[in-house]
């Protein structure tokens, strides 16, 4: 059976998640913060884990990624997706490309929009959406390559294709909410839900004034070297 | 089948916990936060749920309970440990008492130790146990008929007597963990688990020098009201 472990970084407001097989006891970490790795390492040990990879869904640029300090201290892979261009990943997943967790696979989706390198993963009834979908709202597309349109078309054709029941889990929440299901989504979603057009989201995120994100310039260099800050 | 949803509230690091039975669509809210009450009902609405009681943990000292408020705007009952004395509770839970929730139990019971009147709540496979056990720790035992030797004894007579891979849902957690298992905790709470001992346990609570909590005075009187604040 695949279990998951959601985990949360105060200062950031990051969820982390540990995804694991818990027959062959295999286990992979989305998006672990650099700060929290210490608390992940002994999760997964605790558990009696093996970790065999961190997952990143995107170049982030609100907090450092611990993959390359968690390769260094473990030899696992990191995976990203291609289109993100971080060289020293060890594997670079296209759309569809599966990664095997015990008798499980963890399927890669090409979903950009917040960033053009943004990548979804599918294991068994959950989709990690990272920035492209949160739970009653979608990631800034105003950086890193990221696009109002692919945004919508990212959630509309590559997302709200799974069934209903489909649990949402996104790299971040700001109010409270750790989960949600692609039902909910199609139906209450504000940006890119059933009642709302593509022409409607993409003007609504060109007015947006943002500020600029206070760890951008130290995060977005540092994890595209996959965290390394040396 | 029984849903559920957590939900926190970052000013207090308290989870609420939405509880469902997704066929009749009966839910009950554990320890709703006063600020919350809208994001909270929002969510019961959302998902098409009619919401039939508000079961509090024990008389909160960190926050004030949205119990009498949601009581006020949804005729729902609350619930609340007998021993706790809370008068303006509609039902009074003694050890092992149910609550009907669709075609499931919520079984109450009683684990004194963070304050006299603490209860768990038990239903499917999970323990939501309030203050009186943590992941990877227990309550404070200085104030409202506290007792390190009732948490030890709650914990270890009441809680761990359930099967290894039930799920442990708390009130907190300050570290960014969401859940744990009894297996876990009984094999790495280093207060209650399977290697400590009463006497330790007692002595080290004993020694403890606590800040006074921040909201005590506010929110004790108002929750012995139900989180009247009128």
């Amino acid at each position: 059976m695949i279990n998951i472990r959601q985990l949360f970084d105060q200062d950031t407001w990051t969820f982390t998640y540990l995804v694991f097989d818990d027959e062959s006891k295999e286990s992979v970490l989305i998006d672990p913060v650099l700060e929290q790795i210490n608390r992940d390492l002994s999760l997964v040990e605790r558990l009696g884990l093996t970790l065999i990879g961190v997952l990143e869904t995107h170049v982030h640029a609100d907090h450092i990624t611990a993959a390359n300090e968690i390769r260094t201290r473990t030899s696992v892979k990191i995976y990203y997706g291609s289109k993100t261009g971080v060289k020293e990943s060890d594997v670079l997943l296209n759309d569809g490309d599966r990664i095997q967790l015990g008798n499980y696979f963890i399927t890669a989706i090409h979903t950009p929009g917040h960033t053009e390198g943004c990548t979804t993963y599918f294991i068994d009834n959950k989709l990690f959406t990272g920035d492209t979908l949160f739970i009653g709202g979608t990631g800034r597309t105003d950086f890193q390559g990221g696009s109002a349109e692919d945004t919508f078309e990212s959630c509309r054709n590559k997302l709200f294709i799974y069934s209903d029941s489909t649990l949402v889990y996104p790299a971040h929440n700001y109010e409270g909410f750790t989960v949600s299901t692609v039902g909910e989504e199609r139906s209450w979603n504000p940006n890119v839900g059933d009642g709302t057009t593509k022409q409607g989201f993409i003007n609504n995120e060109n007015k947006k004034d943002r500020p600029y994100p206070r760890r951008f310039d130290v995060s977005v260099p540092a994890n595209m070297k996959c965290g390394s800050v040396s």
